[in-house]
């Protein structure tokens, strides 16, 4: 023990969280999940105070045919939403997806571009210049969006291994350019660690200082609670979490789910985090999940005994 | 996203590991783990570069059969430790247990105290004020007996609930007066927080100035490793971790295994904080338990597809 402090906080008195489970957890699940039953889960998600809800993707149903009923799911949720402070949102890999997303009425899309070359060619079979290319058109053709871009493989690339910070900041630095204010640093294969996750936000920072900034982590290696804590401390308090820890990359070998929503928000009430969502009815909605495919979880909340005899 | 910062570190540039699989893995294991595999593990561990191995407890046989071989692996243990700088240690619940150990030709010993009188009646069947004048006793009988003690139920208590900090310094207190100066504080339920665990040590630093603190971290809730950050940042160095994330409390009900010394080891390496072991070697040993007690294994990177493909 020697005598040196880092911390001793600075934290958010809040965070806001975005439920991705509809989109990163249900893309990765084979097993087909029947419409009702996702419209039923997104409709758990709302009751439990969430208030950033991406219900799905409007990718090509030959690429993830788990995702063809976008648009069904897209429109139930705006319309639960509707006259509530609620963000219904949805990923759009191009341009048609974007269009496809507002006819739905969905106005908060969120784009991906890979950080690492090598990544977005496999992940979206384009170059980043041909990605970036298509965001401009986006922008361009459909103002009313609100774009939020995701920078996948932040912190490392399962094709091309670590990914320069310097990467990082040019992507967002162009997409800053074109009136993106709004961005997730994502870990698309869970390999970021603590110290790294407070480098590159105090890089991003030092680039930035008036972004909408998220951060999405996964838990491959069991990090994903210590690299929210990283980045709390400097200062992040948007997260993006799947319930049952589920979700992971298909073009991504070995990608495990993301940080468990609800283990999260037993983090953040144990310290006193307000995130203003119901633990109780988060974890009906993990069991309901667990029940429909019981492999896909891997949050830890949801597997304990009974998380209410530990609720002190 | 806002301006506060809090970390961008001061952490330690080493950290020293106890590996407790052996003992506090094995005796939550109902199947009988033959004495020739766990001193193969034994091995297994020692090879792969940890300092301090916990072999095994002295415990009653009627209480606990699976430690019922704890003479064996014990001299087993001393005797391949011999030469070396690998320290064998070994849980002793009373004066019976250190008159053992010691003739076994340990030196290191690990005696519990619960911060929590309720958990120290259902854990020992005896008061503190029993278990602390055993200590005393132990501390008389056995001046060679290097003694740590860990403090259990230090971040909470599955009966009582929430555990006072001043109840754990007033235990650690009232053992320095008796010559005791190593100190595990240990979150037997797996219920601290980051928030928590800097507050906790931030007392303890401010109460003890030159005593060996090591933290032990249950996962049942997944925040180990954010813990073990939060516990790095206050300038603590040691960890008890049991490969596989093995473990458990008999007599603490809904616990779940401790932090996984692979996942730490991993968290370590990327963070260039050197722990001195040899990762692949660690995780043969977690194969290698993994195909002894599969629904044991709750460690992450175990479970990855593959460790060395993201090892950049």
């Amino acid at each position: 023990m020697n005598a040196a402090t880092g911390s001793l906080f600075s934290l958010p008195a809040s965070v806001t969280l975005t439920e991705v489970s509809p989109r990163d957890g249900f893309q990765n699940i084979e097993q087909w999940i029947p419409t009702e039953t996702k419209i039923n889960i997104v409709e758990g998600i709302f009751r439990s105070g969430v208030k950033n809800i991406e219900v799905t993707s409007f990718v090509s149903p030959k690429a993830i045919p788990q995702m063809k009923d976008a648009a069904i799911v897209a429109e139930y949720a705006v319309a639960m939403a509707k006259n509530t402070d609620v963000n219904i949102m949805a990923l759009i890999p191009n341009v048609k997806g974007a269009e496809r997303a507002l006819s739905c009425g969905i106005r908060k899309v969120n784009y991906i571009i890979s950080a690492s070359p090598l990544h977005n060619k496999k992940n979206m079979n384009r170059t980043p210049q041909e990605s970036f290319e298509a965001l401009c058109e986006l922008k361009k053709n459909f103002p009313e969006a609100d774009v939020t871009l995701g920078v996948a493989t932040a912190f490392g690339c399962p094709f091309q291994g670590k990914v320069p910070v310097d990467d990082v900041i040019t992507l967002m630095r162009a997409a800053r350019d074109i009136g993106i204010n709004s961005f997730t640093l994502c870990d698309t294969i869970g390999v970021a660690n603590p110290r790294q996750v407070e480098t590159l936000l105090h890089e991003v920072k030092k680039n930035f200082s008036d972004i909408q900034l998220a951060l999405h982590l996964h838990n491959t290696h069991g990090m994903a609670l210590a690299n929210i804590y990283a980045a709390m401390l400097q200062g992040v308090d948007r997260f993006e979490s799947a319930i049952g820890g589920l979700g992971g990359c298909p073009f991504a070998p070995g990608a495990a789910g993301n940080a468990a929503t609800e283990d999260l928000v037993n983090m953040l009430n144990r310290m006193e985090i307000n995130s203003n969502i119901d633990l109780a009815k988060l974890l009906d909605v993990a069991n309901q999940i667990r029940e429909l495919v019981p492999c896909s979880i891997s949050g830890m909340l949801v597997k304990a005994r009974r998380y209410d005899e530990f609720s002190f």
